[in-house]
């Protein structure tokens, strides 16, 4: 059992997930979800905190999507088309994975303790595309307006995606959300 | 100490916030509130549920404001349209009491604990406004939406409005915060 084991974080977070939609969230210990990846809970906790932590383990890729599409954008665009390509970038990132996301936001909508955690993740993601903002020379409110508006836009474009059954781009529902949140602020 | 109290919800939020500043939030107890309001344990559990709520207990009027001006706007207004009532309906609650909410902020900065708090209940007010939408037949989408890009204006503009130590009216803040939204989004 505590041999090299290949790939332990994914069978780790698959049959975390397992778990958490056969018992609920609540109802799983981490032993439970060493045991059926067949690894020690010392192996778990090598990989992840804590079994919240199994399904936020993404969101650091996702912050560093967003940052650096910011940092990276044209030294002449606007904050909000340096937002855009951010979004771009995070749709490149979440896009790959429909089943993972679909399962994953069943799992948190069912448990009012991920779903605050989701938020506070969301809020670190908005701020720090508030700061790659404000490296470029955008002032404070501007920075945190375009960031706030790309995260409302992230969200509702994630909750369309995974509400569809079978598996579509996520790159066009979220440039046609950014489309829909301009249009209606314009009204 | 068990007879009626005037205003002994007035008295336990002072006590309360005073102690929170001088203490900070977590060291100070429930007991210590009371015997400083001059009232029992009982008499606070009468009004808040725990030293927490008290600093949250504004909500429920702040939700009202929202989802009453959403529901008595114009039947031809734009679900943004609405929205920016909302807004005005929230600045002239939350714009009476400058220097409870600039020390309400303060205690809440502190604090990681009640910054998720608070970020669930910015969650709930958004979830709330775009419920009152709906309820006007706009479809649940753009009410997500309208109601987020909201919550972003409000955020934004009660930030700033808390940042100035001289108290200013929120109402003009609240509508400059959502026009440079509409031009941020715009550019």
């Amino acid at each position: 059992m505590a041999r090299w084991e290949p790939d332990a974080a994914g069978r780790l977070r698959e049959a975390a997930m397992d778990l958490y939609v056969e018992r609920g969230f609540e109802q799983t210990t981490v032993a439970e979800i060493a045991q059926r990846a067949g690894v020690t809970a010392r192996t778990f906790f090598r990989h992840y905190a804590d079994k919240r932590e199994v399904l936020f383990a993404g969101s650091a890729d996702l912050r560093n999507a967003l940052t650096q599409a910011i940092a990276g954008a044209p030294a002449t665009a606007s904050p909000m088309r340096a937002v855009a390509l951010a979004l771009d970038a995070a749709a490149a990132v979440l896009g790959r994975r429909h089943a993972f996301s679909r399962r994953r936001q069943g799992i948190i909508d069912a448990n009012p303790e991920l779903r605050e955690r989701e938020l506070i993740k969301m809020d670190t993601l908005a701020a720090a595309m508030a700061g790659a903002l404000r490296d470029r020379d955008v002032p404070g409110p501007a920075a945190t307006l375009a960031a706030e508006a790309g995260i409302v836009v992230l969200r509702v474009a994630f909750e369309r995606w995974v509400s569809t059954p079978h598996p579509t781009d996520l790159t066009p529902l979220m440039r046609e959300t950014l489309t829909d949140l301009t249009a209606i602020l314009d009204r």
